[in-house]
């Protein structure tokens, strides 16, 4: 909690906290109530009723998360909670033909995507103020680095023109997941719950059907482990670009915005604090990637261990991945470009290696570049 | 080398061994040649005679290996050689425009092209096997188990369903990146080279066209690595299940196939070398990835360090999950199903639950999903 | 928070918490006022103000977490809000000659030393009730296990004994880096404040005194990272062990405990929750320790991003170790054995292999063995 | 092979060669034989025999890696092709009460140590050199950075004294490591053999005694791989200051040697080719970590995969981690110094903060913390 500020920026955060964990377990709960009766297996009102109960509010999240440690899933004392909430009558129409793992997978699933929600229009974000960089920056030269040395001019277009691509190929295989790599679990205690049930949950929650369970076959979560790490990937690659560029000595680049960054002790100092932050996040990522990677190895018809780490995971990852990319878009939406700084150190270049100052042609390559990414992204990403 | 046996089955490792990548690195200078004689940029006559010196067997692995140290890259000796081989005439037409990391990305994308063409053979093989197990044991009994627990009566065929769907999910993925996501690197030094070159590299190589250089934006390479975690992760899960189910008091699944398995100092011992085997690959996947993920932060237009880091990792992690998939064919070719064994167990079952023995109604479900998903399936990897 | 009662069990959690950090950072301040009183710096009456001020309970973490976002260090809120606190008197006499990752860092090790605290007790208990199985069971026979076959037997002792030894060894390391290995903190700016108050600081916090700030080689935090790590492989080996012996075919184990692990679906089922909790933890701690190790490439005197990623990394993987500490123990304090299922699984074994059911000089050894172990425990965590 | 030259750099890949393996291994068959003798076991004349015989230019690597495949383990074919060199006489006295975990386990000690005798001397030698580069600067004012940023003056001599430090630290782990905490194995198949040979052949070879077998208790690999990823941090750290200090806009450190990191397209470029390979291998190291710590979950007497994952992954983790070393040592040993760069950089500090040039009291400062550093880190290095 004390972090958060680092680690929890933009609405990613707030679409995983406890409360909105068990909103989306309700709503699971909901939605399976409401299918059950449109199969015919419980009444209508008693489907509506149930409904009605489900809502986070009703319930604590202290209390459900202390009972859940007896029996490993916070499932078991949320549906016992639902059926004390709605009464006896309808109580054993509550949670009908499920298993936990059913409503807590689909919950993810459904919290995944509004997740993404809320990551994805940051990146969007992002890819356009990179592009507005690139568009703005397409004849700046800079002296381009290679091993962190001086290498040859190119144009600080070009590179943000990467950054760009980048962000959009990442957030393109990010935003396909949501659109359709999100599945329903309703398979029941062993997964061979016939589909009808399912295949009406899905459509009621906007998730992708499923042809089979997946209990214990975790594609879908290695998917988008591995899509949210490529994303955050490329905002480490952003972030250490902007730092590198800040560094006093070489000064092409600075973060914008008013009273940020400034230090007690130094008052001359101002830290890049958005790039840092951006850091911070994504340096994180890949260890929870390799987590839920490693925990794909799950035995039979439910996993003894590597289901249960994958609760916090991918909370965790998903949060990260999140704040990285609001951090990015405030940094790049406040970035502050010194061409004049550029061309004093393209001007080392010049005297250390004894070349003449035109860059001209290269700068028209880049421009070409530029305008071929700036055409293809406004596709990719469309 | 010792551990060949385990780490390198089938025919992924040998698509990356040095000489394999030498040629590789050669395919591409003969490639670039020929595209910079298209352009008009050198004689034809010289892209040909340097093409009939890109041959692996005129150099030497070795060799290259040691000068390779003071450059930190292979492709500045294999540079210099290649301009010693063809002669005066033809040298300053070799590696035209180009820098090391052109070659060196672009000699990656095509091995890891040709190694998920070996790769995906395995993985095609896997899921065919999975379908045959599915739709021959369609209404064999067995117990679901959940949290290694003995939970309700499912069918084996359904639990081979899965494995199948699971292998056909995770290999579409990479298959989909072999036809369209290993792109040409050919930007030259600081990547603004314009797209002519690039363009016909990408077509006589079959590699995808990049839109920009992709110097220090991994995009590519964090994909990759992340769907092959997934398929790692599916076979793990398959594995894991054959060592449960082939301990002696379940007894349900062995591995078939002649004098494999012997222990020399007990001789009725029988070990699942196979389902071992492809857990010793697939236990080493999700480090490797870990690398590629966080490798991405890479500075300005080529990274100090975390490019060069990429180099044995992507090459161990195809060869560790090409040698995990050509484990997982052999094992799942070879499965030995025990109908008898799955129903005893399901008697403890039912003696335990007080249940009776009619489980027909749920193996009815079982083999509706298990329809579905065949049906399905075959889309979905068609 | 929904989690906690899987992730967070026992007592380390609790030291972790946001208030715990809140009160950590404070104590630092209050130790520096004291040592800056100490060494002449400030008016001792001034220090005794701020030490009496700095009490977590008179700030909010949130608005502290809120205001670190500009900063990306919860410290310059934190100053600024106990400087408030203090009034315009003792204002400057606050936070003297420090900076932010002093206090952060020092804080980090504090908490780290009172997590440890709590984790060790766990842990001394887990060790204790795997002497009482090994001693208990020196004679018991059960089939030992090999790649998930029968081999031959052993007895049940020696199985508990190594787990005894594993986690006597993993405690004694974590023992030892709390008892000297966990460094204050106190450099100032640059790191190269004088080492008087530092001295001061770490004698007043119980820390070790630190030869060289540390603020960018961070090799206390990797060997913490690496000694969490292995205490939390050993707990995952003894839980695996119980979930595979506890299957229902196998019978030779189970948790105990009164109304855990009941399944709401299926009244038969026994989970073995305990067991199942702590791989949920530990299957979560490897990916923590490779970005602390990652995170050790520092830049200068203060990285920009690697740091800032530590934080919570920590305090998760400090978190979760213990609490899979605290699962373990509930584990093995009520663990009931069955040695008339071992009985019954080793006459599978002589069924199969055709050997008498002579065991005697194998128990023998084995039991020779544990009581050297007992010996040599006692004293390696002593 | 192709990138040895990066990544087996030094002599610790040497060490770990396929043919040091098999030495290894045959070295515990030999030991073992000897062992058996002493015990009384074989008659000793076969023990010489059978030592004389375990020679690995007797035996073909490839040839025991492919026969290795039908069986997961290199053991049982090397111990039939040893059986078949000592003749019929003698094949029964070999390998006598072992199991191919013992030999396979003993031999990676045994190889683990010879690898880190040659990496400490590496290590030893990187620390003189810092320590070297500490001493020489005690009072060389540099500005010192914090999130990249300039900060405040310090001395070059302190940042390189955190370096000495940081080794010493890691190394002195490992030291500690190689000298008592790597164990033999030789409990035979389940564990429970006798200690009397198992104490003789750790005697012979040089391994510390383990109180208990370890086949399934992986405490001594998950703690060597830990202070490997310590060290392997410490040596990033080292390499990021450098590239970080050779940027042409700040020159204060650069690679000696000749001929080193020139750029076959840009003349005037000299790359950190030392640094960058360090990093190179460093940024490896943290993956493999993380697939020991993780593979720690090892069932009952022996694991189905996870054992058999570690071969190969702290093969790689010794020979990177080693490689790393050796490069570093190049780099230390080389580095020039530019102190009227860090002058002239710290100019740009006076200028922009408007504080005067007395940087006097910071170096006094600094001063006095390299003594007592040069004085503490002999003892803990010695």
């Amino acid at each position: 909690v004390l972090f958060d500020g680092t680690y929890g920026r933009g609405q990613t955060a707030a679409a995983l906290s406890g409360t909105a964990w068990l909103q989306a377990l309700l709503d699971v709960e909901a939605s399976l109530a409401r299918a059950t009766a449109a199969a015919g297996l419980i009444p209508p009102a008693a489907a509506a009723r149930i409904a009605e109960a489900c809502r986070a509010e009703r319930f604590s999240v202290e209390e459900i998360a202390r009972e859940a440690a007896a029996h490993a899933t916070v499932v078991i004392p949320l549906v016992a909670a639902l059926r004390e909430a709605v009464g006896p009558d309808d109580r054993d129409h509550v949670h009908l033909g499920a298993t936990s793992q059913d409503v807590l997978d689909s919950a993810t699933m459904l919290l995944a995507g509004r997740a993404l929600d809320a990551l994805l229009a940051d990146a969007e974000a992002v890819a356009a103020a990179a592009r507005g960089l690139a568009a703005a920056h397409r004849e700046t030269p800079v002296i381009g680095r290679t091993l962190l040395q001086q290498a040859l001019p190119t144009s600080f277009g070009l590179r943000a023109a990467g950054w760009m691509r980048g962000v959009e190929e990442a957030a393109g295989q990010l935003a396909a997941i949501r659109d359709g790599g999100l599945p329903v679990q309703m398979g029941g205690a062993v997964g061979r719950r016939g589909p009808q049930v399912a295949d009406l949950v899905a459509a009621d929650l906007g998730l992708a059907p499923a042809p089979l369970p997946w209990h214990a076959v975790r594609v879908p979560v290695g998917r988008l482990a591995g899509a949210l790490g490529v994303l955050a990937g490329v905002l480490a690659k952003i972030a250490r670009d902007v730092t590198l560029s800040a560094q006093d000595e070489v000064g092409e680049l600075r973060e914008g915005g008013e009273r940020r960054g400034g230090s007690s002790a130094m008052a001359h100092k101002r830290n890049p604090v958005a790039a840092v932050s951006v850091l911070a996040c994504t340096r994180r990522v890949p260890g929870l990637v390799v987590t839920l990677l490693a925990g794909m190895e799950q035995e039979h018809e439910r996993a003894a261990g590597a289901w249960q780490a994958e609760w916090g995971t991918l909370s965790d990852l998903l949060t990260l991945t999140g704040s990285a990319t609001a951090w990015a878009r405030d940094l790049l939406e406040r970035l502050v470009v010194d061409p004049e700084r550029m061309r004093r150190n393209l001007d080392r270049f010049h005297a250390a290696s004894g070349r003449q100052g035109g860059v001209g042609d290269g700068l028209r390559d880049a421009a070409a570049l530029i305008d071929r990414a700036l055409a293809a992204g406004g596709e990719a990403s469309g």
